[in-house]
């Protein structure tokens, strides 16, 4: 039987390189910066223009298809997760990067049917690494095929995550604990690149050992999931129990025993869903 | 009058490329680890390889030459700053980078003369991104001039440092508390890509707008530091006084005045200077 999603997905990388070419565009241009949440929590036009490239000609396409794409649900779109095809989309993932021109920009897709993503495309276009994955048949960038580390020593691992753009106190100081209590194992370190996509396509690599973080959404997290657990990878919730898309968290690492150690080190932030209905 | 240090850069320029090469070849073979100061404090064989290799080529060259070598002094040569002409040069800048294929390394070389940085050299080799800094003739990547962004309003800039390899717990938490303080200022966020000369040259670009750390080595900064003020940046001390290569500290930053501010903010990490006598 033919694959019934791999129209989508070729599709899918083909929008995805078009957008980074609008992305390296707007990258010659003046940015114009607003905030979201937090005075750090920024957005641009180009996101925005982004998102709407994208969603536009996916619907052209496959019209019976749901979305959901972080400009549209910080319009007031909702995001709740059905059985229905649905795209799932980070037009800029790393968008203070973006402001920065900081070298590491991504364009983030997931798509998931039945609640189970199907494919993810991370776009990382300055850098013009295309990474991808179709479930049961591996993870690719630029057509190279991806296995993560397999590391299973804690105190061997390289590690990514990120600050966040959470600037309330007592989230800063959990998120800087728990880096605290990771750093004291020991670890070998704690890298940063600015987005959560790329992060986790650098574990599907093997360059990094796994990445957490919370306060994430499903955008940053459904393309580039599917890579690393198609490298070879796992997934997990931060308390170590099953990884849940629409948790706002996450663990991906290159073997559960390094997953479960990250889990146990790590101080839960509370969180609302992304599927909260209030 | 001709420079009469144009030839000693060209030559750094070729030697730095081939080191590069060297480091390129080793990520595809098996890496075998040895540790240093700390159970994270890592080196592999070809951090001395690509050291002996570049310094037994200059020394043919240059046989009157002073050296200082990170490799060289881990071995037990001293570093002591005279006013010879000296190379300052770290073979593989992000070494726990290398052990994991995480991509960046760099090959730094900076040239110093009655104790004044003459030009610098940071080759990421693995992005293959050549910076480049002649004294009063500008800094360069891969021939495209560089120009610090400028920023002077802390509250809008993306800072770059590290979690540095030193495990002891007061060192962590000052590490930490530093993080704390800036981020609550607040900025736009942090970033830490793994090497000191590639951090550095981030800033160079515009990329970010500063960097900052403590605990590093004349090694780690001689290349990239001309490179940041070739570029319109300014090297500072992290007590906000005049920067001394010597000290293990630095703040690099588009400009005096954020590079300040990140003093103010900034608790100092008590260290042994590189050309302590004991």
């Amino acid at each position: 039987m033919a694959d019934p999603w791999q129209e989508c997905m070729d599709y899918a990388v083909a929008l995805a390189r078009k957008a980074g070419e609008i992305i390296r565009g707007a990258l010659k241009e003046e940015i114009s910066v607003m905030t979201k949440s937090s005075p750090v929590d920024l957005v641009t036009e180009t996101d925005q223009k982004v998102e709407n490239f994208i969603i536009s000609l996916i619907k052209e396409k496959y019209p019976s298809h749901s979305f959901i794409g972080e400009e549209s649900v910080a319009a007031g779109v909702g995001s709740i997760l059905t059985d229905n095809p649905t795209w799932i989309i980070d037009p800029i993932d790393g968008t203070t990067n973006f402001v920065h021109r900081f070298p590491f920009v991504a364009v983030s897709i997931g798509f998931v049917v039945n609640k189970k993503v199907e494919f993810g495309i991370v776009y990382s276009c300055i850098e013009d690494k295309m990474y991808t994955a179709r479930r049961g048949k591996g993870a690719f960038c630029n057509g190279q095929k991806l296995q993560v580390s397999g590391q299973e020593d804690i105190t061997k691992s390289l590690l990514v995550t990120e600050l966040g753009s959470n600037r309330d106190p007592e989230t800063i100081k959990i998120i800087l604990s728990n880096m605290e209590r990771l750093l004291s194992i020991p670890i070998h370190g704690i890298r940063a690149v600015g987005t959560a996509a790329v992060n986790m396509c650098l574990v599907a690599t093997g360059g990094a050992d796994a990445y957490y973080e919370m306060g994430i959404h499903c955008w940053d997290m459904a393309g580039a999931g599917i890579i690393i657990t198609e490298a070879g990878g796992v997934l997990l919730d931060v308390s170590g129990g099953p990884f849940d898309l629409m948790s706002r968290r996450i663990i991906a690492a290159s073997s559960r025993a390094i997953g479960e150690r990250i889990a146990k080190a790590l101080q839960i932030i509370p969180l609302k869903r992304d599927d909260a209905t209030n």
